[in-house]
Formats: structure tokens, C-alpha cells, sequence
């Protein structure tokens, strides 16, 4: 399975509803907390205007060459070692507090700059339809003079094909640009990703609240919580990404083009509305919480109403009964030939009355 | 209809209350999610103080000579065709950023300045009062050296009719001043809109208000809901356009003249108005579900507290009824010719009694 | 009656709530909302040291040879006609976009700059005793080198008369000082006059608070309601005061005298309280609605547990009289001869036991 | 009493929660609001490093050689009359408009500086343990060269009988200081002094708590909002100094030394820890109303449980007792010797089988 | 135990909630508040990159020639007493205030800087199993030019053990680098263990959380009030070390190395990272507590709705029985065979018809 593959413990807040919740966290005292991925997969794409080549590399070192050879260089590696985050480290000028960072789990995204380099770390989010739960992958973004490392967790998925398909076309803005436009296109990528998973849960809670309008049951208020669960963690992420972006723009690294900023700048008023909208969501959620406890104490008061009306009907009759069951021997019409009908009559005309003034009171409409 | 033409796809929240609800947002991954517009509609205004001139275009290109021909140009074009913004933008020096912001979908109102010209994105917003929703049409404002190009969404309405006739009044203001004026009387007529708007919600939130206090119904919730939603349509257009507003009176653009910074204070003075009263009506609409809440609440509660008061008096009756229903051989008042009326008038007095102890309690007084 | 006279649109918020509710708003774009005054009255005080004489203007422009005649003026305008601002406004120098704020209604209180001049725009309070409602009469200060001129909309009254008796008294601060400090000394005042509405405000408040622990009824929550929307109304014009009065402080105007400031200042001190004041009242609406609520809500239940109780206790009895009642040939004790005592005795002593054990467990005890 | 020989109107928001409720507020438009003090009593501590002297005025004229004598002057005046106030404030120079913040009440703490003076506004707090509250003595203290002044208005008590101590000892801190450093020691004792209210607050609040846990009665909400009430004045005073203090460190006062400022520093920490022990008392009094109202509602809630239990318990036993009362000639078991006591252990076996269903379910079980 | 040997009163709020709860608080005023320490032990680690040695002082003046001998010097005093702190103060250059600081209990975390040291003091904390409590220990750093001085209450405990094992080891970060980076590394693994104390706060939350899914008692309201005590512990040391770590970030003390400024950058990110997820707690605990509230209200209407069924349900019964109870002479279908069995049936098949029909209105459904 996917966590067993990358010795990536599930650290985000998940509750499955029924049997087991876990919350695991960061524990930072122990230094040994990510395991070695047991897969690495390394993979260069070399290129300028006019060139592009895609390499595989057996070893990180492999990758040495790489940093001063003319072309931009994007290495990517999936899987995270902490031998070869150490080694890449030392090669391309990364300070051990940012390795630090790039082998921790459970990190509040981030930016730093170094002497000559510049570093985000941030996670990529994918909606998994099945179990109906946010994601995340931890992705670190080291830019360079003429190269971009990633580090990513997971060898088997990431968000970056569009990037992939526009190095391979000659003429495209990527080709022609600097490395700070690639770091700034994977960014903006993993931001508008972010659109996806939102759209996604957006269509989850439609569902959740057309059930609730048309049949509430225990099961809406389960999905509206896990909803709610997953949204926080869109929260956590996008609300330190809009700090990361801002850090970047404020940050005059001379790594970062000036015509670059405006790109990220973009990216700045992508991530304003994507928190624009997962406060939105926020609302929702909570109005559909309302709604479904306003829907439950509506069909629980409706109920006790009609029972006590029920009850408080039949009342007269059990009077009557027990008057005309008294053994008295001068009771009234008790000889008579009709006065068990005049009894009888009397026992439905009583709550007949007793509704008829309810009713003129409005004591059944439902509210 | 309006979002064929366009190929507008409905994002904003709207709810249909009694059947579906729509909850579409925009996804920036899709870069194709506007449709071309299927018709367009290109229009100028040519003026300078002393002549004004109305173009009505076939094709985009030939806007190109409006852009240095030495009088104010206004070019309003309705309907939004990807083609169209690159060419548009090619010559008018628009940076493809910028076009990408006129061609989505969703976006949050938001203010950029390019190298020759100011952008500002916003909706106009319009009050549907068939359906009760607040709409929202998407315009952009590219504001130039002597040129004005505003992009729209819906070529059968906007709010601009107004700056319209003003063109057409030889030494008014607007013929007179430079383009900023022509950018500046745009922005504050869409946020004088607004007020219209909020008017209109305002006059439905009094009729609601009224009909809770008349006869509270579930209609009555339905509807609050549904103008807490249509505020939120707003609230989500005013705010962003105050920081719009601000970003435009901080900025020290050239195109824009030291005596219409004065103007878009004045616009600031509005926003700001509008967002105090946007939360005004926000403290209402609260308030307004407290009282049917409140109200929904009393009058279930009185319904119960009669029905237990009812079902209590009764239950003395019930009980006398049982004693002398009883077949001992020896029962008091049995053979007497008043038992039965004894009976009877005790079955009567009780309650009256224990209704006169209740009523010294304050028991049936409403609250 | 007052509004007929000024034309001047009830614009606040106010609820009559047991009959009909109008919430009228400023609509900016009806440039011709305010309808002309039908009377205008124009007074002239012009003072220095040594002089100070009082004049009764029939027109506008007979106040022109004020502007420069070398005393200092207050020239006070009751009844706002549009024709009068705008001579007023062109002889004095002010800018059409304040004459523009001049003559708007439901305007938020600020402060402007003019060239010239210094603009302030806010609203006198006053307590309706017989309403209990907070009125507002909105007044604009403008400030020039040697004169103030202020527009009020309402003839009949205003906050001023301190300041007029201060101008006849020879050697007074006011008589002795510039036109700084009679501007200050108006705003002073009408700032002052806010502590009187609210203090007129908070016995209204002490009164409902004293009838809801006394006795609680539906109108306490009507009149809880009316005064939440009485200290909305203040606390629209407090906060907007003080934003204005920090604006004249941080202004560099050389119309305000650096001595000035100081006393501006103290203004400043007045208005903060004020804020907190308003703060306090708010949470004591709030703590007085849940005490009414609780009340309401301890009271239903107690009548509901009383009713649940007796109706409990009657249950054995009825019981016990059905079991005697029923027409089995044999019934233990049916031919005895204080049978009928001894269920009755039972009848009784089975709801004092379970009285007894009621009472045992605290179930009667109040909460 | 204490009120009556100062002429001080209980300003402080006091709520006497059983009879009635003051809510008394500074009015400022009525400049004689604070009546002349009956009794006025001066002191002044006259010293240097190596002197000290006690000296008892009669008049404040007396105290007029103290300001240039060389020593350092500490002037107490307990008592407030505006003559003195203002005879002392021109000879010391203190502008008007803090001779009107001396003579004010129910003024918000606030700091200002003169030409020549400091002058700072503050409370000393006091906790009345018979009326369990919180009260109030406004305290002026104005720093001059080499003099501090203060105006209390209480002359029965102050906090400042550990400064008068110190005073007296020889080589203390406070006799080898400059007059800043006996200002400081002024508002450093005050705020301790917020301390010791807080801690007798605390322990109510304890013995409330306590209170509730063991018998919850309408008595402990009584006090709970009692207590809320005295934390507002804590809270309304704890709030400003702390603002105050700050504008003490920003100050570049010449009278302030530089080494002096680091203990005002101390001060800020101790007045922030305040606040923040302030903000958790809230949290608890809140989480303690909580607590009584779920105690309160799980009480009623078990009462009316027991009753519909019991009452549904005794249902059946209705219905067979109904059953064979019936008139019909034929009914089973009738004529059987054993038929009552058949139908009696039916009355009894249903009811028991229910509480076994019941129980079953865990429909006793308390929550 | 713990408090006996340290002389240290138990300052943070503990709740034991069945029986007694204790808010002892900090007062200032009294300066003998702490008590010395019984048993004080005092420790110097003196090191320099080539050197380790390590002394047990048995006097705090002993510690005085450490100052400047060349080597970097972590003296590490257990055990508070006033005289102590007097002496190390007065030769190591430490202010009389922050002595004070030293010697305080209940300080919020603070940073200060004197002359030519810089001064930190927070807080260490433990989370007890036992009692299910966080504990903390308040830590005093005083960091100088070759010299770190620590104050702590408990010998017993600390939480710097790898840092004394990284400084046995030669070639070490620590070992190599200057003072500062020692005091960096006390601060890193202090806020490095409010990790771990999450971490088992965390596990208890998930452990209550999951008591309540299964099943919810009285004791699970308990746990989430004794968890959101300890939470509220958390809180107060994270958010001030917060504010602690920025203030030695923007410091300019020559003490701090630029390049270990970095590594307070790294503990930055982490104490942020904390109050998020203290942040992530507290809305964990709140829909925790919302959970239990709703699970105990479903429960109880579920049985409250299922005796109103039942009582309603076996009201028609009592009605037919007292039909044919009553006495008159002539009844319908008294004297037939089967009419005792029609009226029984009756009795059945009215209620069976208002099953249905309450089934088919989905009354029997749970909410
Ligand atoms: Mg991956
Ligand atoms: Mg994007
Ligand atoms: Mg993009
Ligand atoms: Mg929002
Ligand atoms: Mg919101
Ligand atoms: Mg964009
Ligand atoms: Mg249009
Ligand atoms: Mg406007
Ligand atoms: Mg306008
Ligand atoms: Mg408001
Ligand atoms: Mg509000
Ligand atoms: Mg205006
Ligand atoms: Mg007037
Ligand atoms: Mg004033
Ligand atoms: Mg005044
Ligand atoms: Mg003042
Ligand atoms: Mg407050
Ligand atoms: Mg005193
Ligand atoms: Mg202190
Ligand atoms: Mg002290
Ligand atoms: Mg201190
Ligand atoms: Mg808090
Ligand atoms: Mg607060
Ligand atoms: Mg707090
Ligand atoms: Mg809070
Ligand atoms: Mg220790
Ligand atoms: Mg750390
Ligand atoms: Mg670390
Ligand atoms: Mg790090
Ligand atoms: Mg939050
Ligand atoms: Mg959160």
C-alpha cells in the first residue's frame, strides 16, 4: 500500500468514524521519525531553449553534475532518505536546518531563503474519493542558481504531468525562462490542485445536504463531521500557504526575476480566494449542522406534540366512562334506551370540539 | 436565456431551496472552463471636450486605431472570447496574466497595475426579483493613457447607461476630464449599484420580518435562509471591492490624476458604507432566525403546556370516577339519591380548584 | 411634525414592532433623494475679543461678506436646500464632492481635507422620551480661516446653545480663541451630548432589567429588542466619531492650531469612553436576554414538571380503582365491610409515599 | 459612610441583585458633577537621600514652596475640590484640560504629558468582602521635576502604605531615586494591588464552584452573574493601564530617566499577566455558567423522566383493570377463583417486563 | 514529594472535580511568596571545543570564577533561594528586576535584555499520567558573553539530558560553537517536549473520544473538562514563548550570533507549528463536547418519545374499557358470545392502526 511504500506515517487527523480515530503527530523529540523510504526514484529533466533531455538516476550523487552544467536542471526525487538528503544537501549548498525540514513530517508549510538558495516546503492535496478524505503528500521546493530539487514522498502520484508536458514543447514560456519560473509553476500548480480537492468536497457536501433536506437520518450528521475534519485540513494548508506567498513576493532573493513576481503575485490571488472559499465552506458546514438539528428537534417535537394530543383527547372519553361506570344506584339516562349512545356520542364529540377549538388556535400547524 | 448566451456558467452559491441546489465553483486546472461567448458586441465611444462619437464594431481589430488617435476612447465589449483578450491584448499592451484574470471565472474582485496600463476586475451586481437572488456579471476595466476597454459578460444589461447619456452632454464632467474620470465614474456607478441592491434585499428582509411576526411558517426559515445566502453573494462582492478601492487610492500610477484621487475617496467613503450596512443587515437577518426560533419555540410549548394541563385536570375526574366504580359492597353515598351528582360535582370542583391554584401561580400566563 | 418640515427621510433603523417596520436606506444613486428644505434659516455670529454681534440672514448669499471680514464667523444654515450649497459652496471653496456629502442623507460621520477647508460630517443624537428612540440630526462642520459654517437639518433644535451663550460672554476662551476652537467646541459638545443619550438610554435599560426579575413577560423581550436596535443606531455614530476625531488629530491642517490639538485630544478621550460605554450596554442586552430567556424557559418547565408530577400521583389511584372495579365473582376484601375505606386509604397513601420519596431525591426543590 | 464624605457618586456599574440595580454613569455635559469633597486632607513627604519630612497643610496654597525647594516633594491631597485643583494646577502648571481630568469621574485610564508634567489617570481597586464587590478610587498622580503629586479621593484609605515605609528607611531605592522613580513605585503598587483582588475574586469564585458541584440552586447563578459583573470592573481597568503603561515606555519624557524605564518595563509585564489572568477568569466563569445550566437541565430532565416512566408504568395495569370491568356478560376467567389474582399479576408482570426491556435498552441509565 | 523538596506552591489551575479544586494564583505583592529551597544543587558544565569537564559546586560563590575563564560555562542551579540568586546576580551582572523575575512564580514567559546579558524565562513542561495533569516547571536562562546560567525549581527533573550528552561528545555542533547556541538548544528542546506533552494529550483526547462513540457517561463530560484545563496550561506557555522567541529573533544583542539567529528561526517555526495545534485542540475538545451534549440529549428523547408512544398507545384501550364499563342498562353487544372479545380486540387493533400509521409518518425513526 501507498504508506507502506514510502515509510510515510499517516500523520494528518483522520477519523474514521465508526471504530477508530487516529490523531498522529509530529513528535520532533525523535529525530528518527521519518523511516527511510524504501523506494527512491530519481529523475533529471535538463533543459534550455533549445534542448531537453529526461534522465533516470540510480544514486542521488549522479545528480552532482547536474548543478553547474549551463542548462536548468529540475531533479526530482521520490522518496526521502536521510543519506541522500544529506548528501544533495552538502553538494548544493542546503543548510542541515533545511534538510531538517525537508525530512520532518507533519510541518506547517513554509519558506526560507539560504545563502543561495531558496525553500519552500508546502503539501500537495488529493481528494481520495473512496475513503472521502484529504491527502496530502509533503513536497520540498529548493531553488538555485539554475536548478530546482523536489523532494517528494511519494514516487507513485504528484500533480506535476502539466509541468512534465510543457518542458517537452520548444517554444513554451517554461522552456525559455529561468528556474524561478519553474519553482513558481510548480507552486501555482499544487495551488490550483487545491481548487480541485475543494471542488470536489463542494460536491461531497451538496450530497450531504440534499440527503438532509429530503430524509435527515444519525448518518448525515457522521458525514457532515468528517466533512467538517477534512476541511481542516484544506485549512492548515492553505492559510500558511498564503503566508509562503506572501514571504516569496516580500523576499528580494536574487534567485527571483522581477517578471517572475508577477506570476507569483498570480498565485498570491489564487490562494486569497481559495481561504475566501474555505471559509465559505466553513459557514456551509456550520448552517448544515444547524440544519439538521433544527430538521431532528422539528420531527422529535412534531412527534411528542401528536402523542400528547393523542393522549389529552382520549382523556374525556376515559372521564366519561368512568362516570357512567360508577355504581350509583340514581344515575342519570342509565335506563335510559339510548343513553349508552348519548354517552358514546358525547366521548366523540368532546374531542371533536377539543380539536376544533385547537385547530382555530393554530395548535397543528407545524412550525 | 442570459447563461446561454454568454456561456456564463452559473458559479456563484445559489440555492434552490425546495428541489436542488448548485454549488459551482470555479477550477482554475481548466483553463477552457469559459466558453467563448457565442455573440459579441463591440461598441465605442470617441470624445474629447468638444466632439463624441458612437462606433459600433464587427471585429476586435478594429478597436486598434482607437488607442493613439489623440481623444478618449471607451471601447465596451460584450461577451468574452478567448481570441478576442489575446488580440486585445497583444496591441493594448495588456500582460497575458492580466488576460487570463478577464477570461476566468469566479474571480475575486482585484486591482493590477500593468506597465501602461490599470486593471481592476469586479461584479456588477443585479437584484432578479423573480427568483430573489442577488446575479452577478463579471467586468473588467482595462484603464489606458487616453483609452478605456471594459470587457462584459452579458451583452443585454449593465449599469452604465447613466455614464452614457453623460457623453453625450457636451461640458459635462466626463467630456471634460481625462480617462481616469471615465474609469473612476464606472467603479462608484457599480458600487452605487450595490446600494440598489441592498435596497431591494432590504425591503424583502422587512417583508419576511413581517410575516414572522404576523405568522410565523416554515416558509418563513426557508427564507431567511435563502437571504442570508444572497447576502453572502454580496458580502463576498463589497469587501474585496473596498480593499479594490484602496489599492487604487494608494497607488501612485501615473494614469491617474492627483484631482481624481479625490473621486475614488469618495467611492471609499461608499464601499466603506456598504460594508457597514452589509453587516447591518447580517446582525438582522440573526436576529430575525432568533425570533422565528423563539417564536417557532413559544408556540410549541404552549401547545404542550395546555396539552399537560388538560390531560392533569382530567385525571382527578378519572380518578373519582374509578372509586365509585368500584364493586365493594359498602360504598359511601351509593344508594343516596345525590351521589351520583355528588360525584359528579366533584369531578367538576377539583379542577376547578387546582385551575384556580394554578392560575394564582402565574401557570397559564404566556411568556 | 419635524420630518415634514426638513424633508429629511426618516433613515435610521427603526422597528415599531407591533405594527409596521421601515427600514429606508440611502439609495446614492438618486442623485435628488433629499428634498429641499421648505424653510430655511440662516444666523450669523460675528465675534472677535472685543465685539461679538448676531445676525438673521434672509439669503445665503447676504453670508459671503463673512468670509473675509477680518472677525472670526459662525455661520449656522438650518434646512439644507441644494441651491444653497452649492452658492455657499462656490463663494467658500468647497469642493463639489463635499457639498455632494452635504447634502447626502444616512452618511457615515468622516472627516475631509479641502484646500482651504477642513470638512466634518456627523450626526447629533437625541433621546426621543416618548418613542424611546434615539434620534439623529446630521450636521456638517466646515472650518475655513476665519469662519465655521455648519449645516443642520432641523431648525427646531440642536446641541449648540452652550457655545452661543459662551460667545456672548466677553472674555471667554471661546471669544478670545480662532476658528479652531469653535469647531472643537462644537464637536465637544455634540460628543458630550452622545453621554446624555446613552445615559438616557441605560435607565431605559435599568427599567427593563428591574420588570424582567420582578416579572417577566412578553414585553420585556419586545422592549429588550427595541433598545438592542436604539444602541445599534449609537454605536453606528460612535465608532465612526472616533475614527473621524483620530483623522483630525493626525491631520497636518494649518487650520487647526497645535493648542488646539491638545483639546481635540480630550475630545478623543470622550469618544473612546463612549465606545466602551456602548461595549457595556451591548453585553448588558445580551445578559438581560438570557436572563429572560432563562426565566421564560424556568417557568415553562416548571409548570411542565408540576403537571407531570400530579398527573404521576393520580396514576396509582386509577389503578387501584380499576382493580376493584373489575367483575370477577370472587375479589379479596369486595364484601368486607371497610373494603371500600381501605382502597381509597391506599389511593391516597401510595402518592404520599411517592411524595415522600419525591421529596427524598430533591426532585421538588426549584432550580 | 465612605460615598458621603467624599461627595463621590458611586459610578461603578454596582448590580444588587435581589432588590434593586444602579447603573450610574458620568454624565460629562453636567461640569459640576463632582461635588466639592466635605473634608480635605494634605500631606507631603519632603526628602532627599539624606532628610525626610512629614508635613500636615491646611491649605493647598501651603504646598506651593514644596515645588523648587530642592528636595523631592510627594503632595497627597485626599479629598477633591475644584478651587484646589485649580490653584494648585496653576501653580504647578497643569494645562486646564487635566485640572478637568482630576475632576472628572468615571474616567477611563489614560496617561498625558504637559509642558513640564506627567500626568497619569488610574483606579486603586479595593474588594469589599461584605458586598462582594469590586469598588473603585480614582487616583491622579502628576510628575513634576523634583515633586509627584497625588489626588485621591478617599482620605480613609490609599495602597501606599509600603511607599511611605520605604519612605522612611534611610538608604532605600526609593529615597536615593529621582521623583519618576516614586511615580513608578506609585503605579507598580496599584497594579499589585490588582493582585489581591484578583486572588479574593478567585477564591469566590472557588467557593461558587465548589457550590455548584455539590447542590446547584437558582442561588449560584445569582452569584455567578454577580461575580461576571465585578470581573467587568476589574477587566474595564486592567485593559487601559495596560495601554497607559505602554505610553509611559513610549514616552520620551524628559522627566522619565532611562534607568527608570525598566522598571515601568516590569510594571507591563505584571499588568499583561494580569490581562491575561483576567481573560482566563472570564473562561471560567463562563465554563462555570455551563456547568449550572447542564446540571440544572439534567436534574428537570430526570424528573420528567422518572414521572413518564412511572406514568407509562401504570398504563397497563389501567387497561386490564378496564378490561375485565367491562360489562359484557361472557368475559373469560370471570367466574374463576383465581381470576383477580390472575389479572392483578398481570397488572404486576407487564410493568416488570417492561422495566426489563427498558433497562435493557440502558433507558435508566443517568447521563 | 515534589512540592516539599522545591518549596514550590502548586500555581497552575488544577481542577480535581469530584471533591476539591484549588486556583492558586501568583501574588505579587507578597515578595516572600516563594519559599527558599530546601536542598539547592549546583552543576557547571565548563567546556571548550577540546575540552569537557564537569563540577559539582557546593556553593553558589564557587560558580563566580567560571565567569571568565576562557571556556564556555553552563552553571545549572536546582533549587531557588533568594540569597543565592542575590549573590550570583550582583557578580554576573544581572539586574535587581530580573532577579525579581528569577525569583517570581506564576511568571508568564518572558525575554529581556540587560546590560551584558540577555535574560529568557519559561516554562518546562511534564504531562503527569498519574493524575492526568500537564506540570510545569518554571526555567530561568541567563545567557552572557562565555557563560549560560539556568535557574530551575526541581532537581529531580529537567529536560536537557541530550543536551548533556552532546556535550560529552567531542567534535559536536555544541561543543564547537559559542554560548548562544547553548542557550538555543535549551529553548529548542524545551519547546521540543511541549510536542511530546501534546502528543499525550493527544492520545487521552482520542481515548475520551472514543468513550464517547461507544458509549457515553457522566465521566466522559468530566474527562473533557479536565482535558480543556490542561489544554488551557498548554496554551499559556505556548503562546508567550511565541512572543519570547520573535523578541530574541528581532534583538540586535551582540550575544546572538548571525548565525544562530537560523536556529531561533527553526524554534520559531516549531512554537508556531505548537499553537496551531493547540488551536486544532481546542476546536477538538469543543466538538468533542458538542458530540457528548448531543449523544446524551438523543438519548434521553429517545426515551422520553418511547413512553409518550407507549402512553398513547394504550390510551384507546382505557377508552373501549370504560365503554363497555359504564352501567346503563342497554349496551351494544353486552350480551353476545364474542363481544367481550371484540372490544379486546379492539383494544389491540386501534393501537396496531396507530403503529402503522405512525410508522408510515416515520415517527419510530431515530434522529
Ligand atoms: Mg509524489
Ligand atoms: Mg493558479
Ligand atoms: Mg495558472
Ligand atoms: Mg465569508
Ligand atoms: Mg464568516
Ligand atoms: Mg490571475
Ligand atoms: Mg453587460
Ligand atoms: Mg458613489
Ligand atoms: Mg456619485
Ligand atoms: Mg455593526
Ligand atoms: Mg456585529
Ligand atoms: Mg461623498
Ligand atoms: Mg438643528
Ligand atoms: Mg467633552
Ligand atoms: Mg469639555
Ligand atoms: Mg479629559
Ligand atoms: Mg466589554
Ligand atoms: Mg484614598
Ligand atoms: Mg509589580
Ligand atoms: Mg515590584
Ligand atoms: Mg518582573
Ligand atoms: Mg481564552
Ligand atoms: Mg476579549
Ligand atoms: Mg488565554
Ligand atoms: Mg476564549
Ligand atoms: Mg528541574
Ligand atoms: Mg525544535
Ligand atoms: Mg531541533
Ligand atoms: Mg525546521
Ligand atoms: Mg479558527
Ligand atoms: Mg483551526
Amino acid at each position: 500500500m501507498y504508506n507502506q511504500t514510502t515509510g510515510y506515517l499517516s500523520r494528518m487527523i483522520k477519523f474514521d468514524n465508526n471504530r477508530e480515530r487516529r490523531v498522529r503527530m509530529y513528535n520532533p523529540i525523535c529525530s528518527t521519525v521519518r523511516q527511510d523510504a524504501e523506494k527512491v526514484k530519481i529523475c533529471v529533466y535538463d533543459y534550455n531553449k533549445d534542448y531537453v533531455k529526461q534522465h533516470e538516476l540510480k544514486d542521488v550523487r549522479e545528480a552532482f553534475t547536474f548543478k553547474e552544467n549551463g542548462n536548468i536542471s529540475w531533479i526530482n526525487i521520490d522518496g526521502i532518505r536521510k543519506a541522500d538528503i544529506e548528501a544533495i544537501g552538502e553538494h548544493f549548498g542546503i543548510h542541515p536546518l533545511i534538510q531538517e525540514d525537508i525530512l520532518s513530517i507533519g510541518q506547517r508549510p513554509k519558506m526560507d531563503e539560504g545563502d543561495d538558495i531558496m525553500y519552500c516546503l508546502l503539501n500537495m492535496l488529493y481528494f481520495n474519493e473512496d475513503t472521502i478524505t484529504v491527502e496530502q503528500e509533503q513536497i520540498s521546493i529548493v531553488l538555485g542558481k539554475n536548478f530546482v530539487i523536489t523532494f517528494q514522498e511519494d514516487a507513485d502520484r504528484d500533480v506535476f504531468n502539466g509541468i512534465r508536458e510543457k518542458l517537452n514543447i520548444p517554444k513554451s514560456k517554461l522552456r525559455s525562462a529561468s528556474a524561478d519560473y519553474l519553482a513558481y509553476s510548480m507552486i501555482d500548480t499544487i495551488v490550483d490542485f487545491y481548487f480541485v480537492v475543494m471542488d470536489k468536497l463542494s460536491d461531497k457536501l451538496e450530497a450531504v445536504e440534499e440527503e438532509i433536506i429530503r430524509a435527515a437520518s444519525t448518518r448525515s450528521l457522521a458525514q457532515i463531521n468528517s466533512l467538517r475534519r477534512e476541511l481542516i485540513v484544506l485549512r492548515r494548508n492553505v492559510l500558511p500557504v498564503r503566508d509562503m506567498v506572501s514571504g516569496i513576493i516580500r523576499s528580494d532573493s536574487p534567485l527571483l526575476d522581477e517578471r517572475v513576481m508577477r506570476y507569483f503575485k498570480d498565485v498570491s490571488d489564487h490562494i486569497t480566494q481559495a481561504a475566501d472559499m474555505v471559509e465559505n465552506y466553513r459557514d456551509m458546514i456550520m448552517s448544515m449542522q444547524d440544519l439538521y438539528l433544527n430538521k431532528a428537534n422539528i420531527r422529535l417535537n412534531e412527534v411528542m406534540k401528536v402523542m400528547a394530543i393523542v393522549t389529552c383527547l382520549m382523556a374525556p372519553a376515559t372521564v366519561i366512562g368512568g362516570i357512567f361506570g360508577m355504581n350509583f344506584d340514581r344515575i342519570p339516562y342509565i335506563h335510559n334506551r339510548y343513553g349508552f349512545f348519548i354517552a358514546v356520542a358525547l366521548m366523540l364529540l368532546v374531542p371533536v370540539y377539543m380539536i376544533y377549538l385547537f385547530k382555530k388556535r393554530g395548535w397543528f400547524k407545524r412550525m
